[in-house]
């Protein structure tokens, strides 16, 4: 089984797709892609009609987007634990979840992942909602299961995978958050895959947008 | 159980929600609020933190998201039967759902669905690019499933559900398709339950933007 995907530094859904498999111990080769080179479109066009990492390749079956990724491993090689056991819990992971892969576009637009970068920009008020919105949900799941395991749900879940990215993004753009919230994005970030993902990533130096050449570092 | 939506001439994810049920033949009520209204804010918020459409009510769970409200319906009341039965069909299935929930946004953009409309718009080059990567996912699940049963996976999924607005927004902006897509467009629009949303659509004649104000009928 291989997932292809992308820089590591500024590729989120890459993130999602590499996390459900490496945070549930699931064995796969990875192959990164340079995101905006001809070799990128090229090599893509071999694994995905919709030309986006990341992409799960397993025998004959190719997954293209990251909560389908989840669900497909969740699926095939982890018997249903990937989300939470109780019916009520599993509802909400997932509503929490495709909140996530669907919506916060203003945080996304503005607030790219740069794992090696810090910046300081100034935000809209759509972004600010987004933040707080997202504090919302970390706050509350943590006055929940803070005290049982530290996930959102506890246990780690694919609601834990898909806001990883925004936990690092927070840090590269110094987000102030609710203690408990803080708390959720410490837990996470002492986590032995989320780690491997950052060390992995300060090892490509490459700068990919005009953008972040242009706003190095506050 | 109750679905929480909004105005039906409008309301794409709404329609998805309504269809994960309706098409299932899941007994429900429905509660519609008219959008960008006080009422509308005034009410979601009492079912939704996120305060989006729709919402499925059901007891103590409340479950926001279209695909969350999917995937938890055919994990409560249908056995996984709303996906495919193969693993790589349910992949497929999955990944396809999930593209549409989290893409298309030119698409989404420049042709938003308004059903009871007729409108001739210019679209950028990204909308006819989703235009033509939706025309070969449709095409190419009729060369496999056209004649089995005449879904995108031969019995009716929930890639169905997430595609069904999007049928609507190219009836009311004229979009030509190839033959094996509209092939798919034809079925879907005869089936009983996009049937029934048209109808109930018609019913509500208020006008929610400048927009459509506007640009009235080609």
């Amino acid at each position: 089984m291989k997932l292809i995907i992308a820089n590591k530094n500024y590729s989120t859904w890459s993130l999602r797709g590499w996390l459900a498999l490496r945070a549930f111990d699931v064995d796969f080769d990875e192959v990164e892609l340079p995101l905006f080179t001809e070799e990128f479109y090229a090599e893509i066009a071999k694994y995905s009609d919709a030309a986006k990492v990341p992409v799960l390749v397993d025998g004959d079956i190719a997954v293209w987007d990251s909560l389908a990724i989840c669900e497909y491993v969740n699926d095939a090689y982890l018997s249903g634990r990937a989300w939470p056991e109780s019916l009520a819990n599993r509802a909400k992971a997932r509503a929490i979840s495709a909140e996530m892969h669907s919506g916060f576009m203003a945080l996304r637009n503005e607030m790219p992942m740069n794992i090696r970068g810090r910046r300081k920009v100034s935000l809209s008020q759509d972004c600010l909602n987004d933040i707080a919105r997202i504090d919302d949900i970390w706050a509350s799941q943590m006055k929940e299961f803070g005290d049982k395991g530290g996930w959102l749900f506890g246990d780690y879940s694919i609601a834990d995978v898909m806001y990883a990215p925004v936990i690092l993004r927070f840090i590269t753009y110094g987000v102030t958050l609710s203690a408990e919230a803080q708390r959720y994005a410490n837990h996470a970030l002492q986590s032995a895959a989320l780690q491997q993902w950052i060390e992995e990533s300060k090892k490509d130096t490459s700068i990919v947008s005009e953008d972040e050449a242009g706003v190095e570092v506050a």
